[in-house]
């Protein structure tokens, strides 16, 4: 039943036979943003709230999202980051203080303007008129001008540097049209903030991180990519450069991942992070940050995803193996329930996160179920599966047709290489998928053909080519961004998409 | 030089003699309030910060508190609780929604009533008023409300429950006096959310969580005190029943280091949460909420510092061991450095969190910044250490007298029963402690007499006490509450004290 054996490579889905069944509906060709939707929630991932533009994330979303934090926190940690944390509200006054950035996110701010609530005249509640703030606060979009601020008392001399902090928190930017994981108003994240003496130090910073990310991507996430520095349009406001990762959805636009900034001393300069150099001169530090939220999370959903629903990366799928006792008649079901709990224990002991799927449903309804939920390795375990001491095992990301039997011992000797499998096909697949789904294109007529035709993909095109003010009209008509220009082309080339 | 060893273990400490000389000024004797504000500050754990009422952690106290919180949640994970995350804003309808918790709530809510800032007519941001919402918001005081609200739309069936949710976040409670960690406007905790099938279900949560935080406390935080039920005028805005642990701090005071409510059907019936019960009828739930927050970490720096600084308890010190290589000449430095290094990595690979003070200062700084920082076990290694392979280490909790020199592979062997020794040292201090300072009065008169004297401590009082009206208005006008009703005490007494 599962149609992930089938999955393309190389280019989008097509769509599926009508007769043929699938777990999620729409599937990805009928519509791939409902698709997206549809699978998120049969995965119980997320939820829209009451809140607008907030989602609730919940415990199976929440521990896919601990399980890629615990990796990178661990990294950074390695690089010699200290977490920290900083206020939640940011006084109005020093947004302003850095004039790009205000620029950029005083849009898309929630105010806060009170501190107490009372009863209004008409019963509800109101802010209370008496318990206005002198000045508002808005809900940090990101934290620069707060934690700059705190770096100008912490660091006095050369031997304060560098300073490198993370905190790993919650943002706001208000949104219209909000989508799960993808773009919400609340998200969570880590975003770190460092200082330096020099400008290499500053670059080489951000370049590390940006390194990190990618490694982070490909070895854990399972996905692949460019990364770049941004245009001057896509550049985060107040930054000298910035760095992206961009990814590329199943759908043909492109998902930025992760970002890096140098930002020079623009923050500096406005926020006083000065130190008393080695040659005892004064001077301000060069700083950086960079970050990635739950919106990565959302990615790689659309990534790996098939019309029967997420399939996670194993590392760090919250449940990488779920055994499912087929139990055929109920004076068995003691029994097997205990040899299913003791290969669980085993795997555990293993160091797999396991689990029984011991709820009182159907068969095929926990198959689904698992199937839907992405989890890498399904053990199925019957009467016959128990008396030869085997089990049974299909692979999420191949479907029905890895189906193999396999004694116990076996099955132990080799499901760490079936779970490295998984991770190498889902990155090959994605690595295919971005390769076939990168086109060229040399001129402005020619991106202009390549959209008309109604292709998708990223266009990489001659970075000279962004001086051309008919193509930027034209971007600018169809929604047409620059995502990066790639390392790997050494500045020649601009990569364009539509974009999430 | 530190007074650590001189600290008296069963009553608050009497004033040093004045040619005494402490790190901490002014001691504990002589301003306590303004002590524990210099001790946060001489171990560089977290600072007042530019939003009114909030607190900036520093990344030694942020340190602490991911110790904290790793060991906590991996015991709620096993007891079966499953981390998620719901939105930091809180539409006012839904706090409105449970009577006596908008009560409690209203006033000290930061609103959010703007989405948008833009210029002003003096130039300067001001929310704008196109962009004035609909419905205010508050920034989440807690979250029964828009996690009951989920929970009722999650819970159908008794087959749904029990479900047993927590999440790891920020809150806020507008407060006009504040204090680093024990009381800001935005503080770090982590809130339980449960329902059940059954009153008697909720009840076992909300003690069996009880148990757990006094564990923690005395286990990880090697600190001791009172738990159980509060008083109606100290009880959670709409919980049937609030258990509350109640610890003393070095000046007599009490601090609430964590709750637990039953809330009853409070909750589910003003959130409707309902579900279908076995007998086919339909039944609202029963809900639970608990929590510990940053307070918690401000107490334990209350309980068990000295006039020195911070004691950190061993097993969630941020820096187990802290290395001061002792440089007498130059020319020694490197292999010296040495050393220290390998010394340093082999108690890292035996688990023990160690650091190195490598950094270009006197010996005297390094030893006093160590203290301060209250680091469990500091080493000093001198020439004739090494040459002797050996080290000579100092508890701070017992401070210079407890100075000892012995081989690498002897420190080695003792070095976690000299950790555990600490821990048990700083929960038997507290235990003792505590003790001295919990009275028992019988009367109105022994209760006025007790605080007109200008005692301080938990004053232990018959439960019937509380229904008499001159004590009342005495407590009042004092500031002395009600604690908790001791367990211990079957519900025949309750504790008074004067509280932060």
């Amino acid at each position: 039943m599962s149609n992930a054996a089938q999955q393309k490579d190389s280019s989008p889905p097509a769509a599926a036979p009508a007769a043929q069944r699938t777990a999620i509906s729409p599937t990805r060709a009928e519509n791939f943003p409902e698709w997206y939707q549809e699978v998120v929630k049969a995965a119980d991932m997320a939820e829209n709230s009451p809140v607008r533009g907030s989602m609730i994330i919940k415990p199976y979303g929440w521990a896919l999202w601990e399980n890629m934090t615990a990796i990178f926190d661990k990294w950074l940690k390695n690089y010699g980051i200290q977490n920290a944390y900083f206020p939640l509200l940011i006084p109005v006054s020093f947004l302003a203080k850095e004039a790009e950035h205000v620029e950029g996110f005083a849009k898309e701010c929630a105010v806060v303007t009170h501190h107490r609530l009372e009863k209004g005249p008409n019963g509800g509640l109101i802010p209370s008129p008496s318990a206005e703030l002198e000045e508002p606060y808005v809900v940090r979009p990101t934290s620069e001008t707060i934690i700059g601020d705190a770096m100008a008392r912490w660091i006095q001399s050369y031997r304060d540097l560098p300073l490198k902090l993370n905190q790993w928190n919650n943002v706001m930017r208000w949104e219209m049209r909000t989508r799960l994981f993808l773009r919400t108003s609340e998200f969570l994240w880590h975003e770190g903030h460092c200082a330096f003496e020099t400008a290499d130090e500053a670059r080489a910073d951000a370049l590390h991180v940006m390194g990190l990310y990618k490694k982070f991507f490909q070895d854990y996430l399972a996905f692949t990519g460019y990364d770049g520095p941004k245009t001057a349009e896509e550049r985060f406001p107040g930054a000298d450069e910035t760095f992206g990762f961009e990814a590329m959805m199943q759908d043909g636009k492109a998902l930025q991942a992760a970002t890096s900034h140098d930002l020079g001393q623009n923050f500096s300069k406005s926020l006083g992070i000065k130190f008393q150099g080695r040659d005892g001169k004064e001077a301000h530090a060069w700083t950086t940050s960079w970050a990635y939220s739950t919106r990565t999370l959302g990615g790689m959903i659309m990534m790996h995803g098939d019309d029967d629903g997420i399939i996670m990366p194993p590392r760090v799928a919250p449940i990488q193996i779920m055994i499912l006792p087929v139990v055929k008649n109920e004076s068995e079901s003691g029994e097997l329930m205990e040899f299913c709990n003791k290969v669980a224990e085993d795997l555990k002991k293993a160091g797999f996160a396991t689990q029984v799927d011991g709820r009182d449903m159907r068969t095929p309804d926990k198959m689904w179920s698992a199937v839907k939920k992405g989890i890498p390795v399904r053990v199925e375990i019957g009467q016959r599966e128990m008396e030869q001491n085997s089990v049974t095992f299909v692979r999420r990301d191949l479907g029905r047709e890895s189906k193999t039997t396999a004694t116990v011992s076996a099955f132990m000797a080799a499901i760490q290489g079936v779970l490295d499998d998984i991770h190498n096909t889902l990155l090959n697949r994605h690595k295919n998928f971005t390769a076939a789904n990168t086109f060229d294109a040399k001129s402005t007529t020619e991106i202009r053909d390549f959209y008309t035709a109604g292709k998708t993909g990223f266009v990489r095109v001659p970075v000279e080519l962004l001086n051309d003010q008919s193509l930027n009209q034209f971007r600018k008509e169809n929604a047409i961004s620059t995502r990066c220009m790639p390392f790997e082309d050494e500045g020649r080339s601009v990569l364009l998409a539509k974009s999430y």
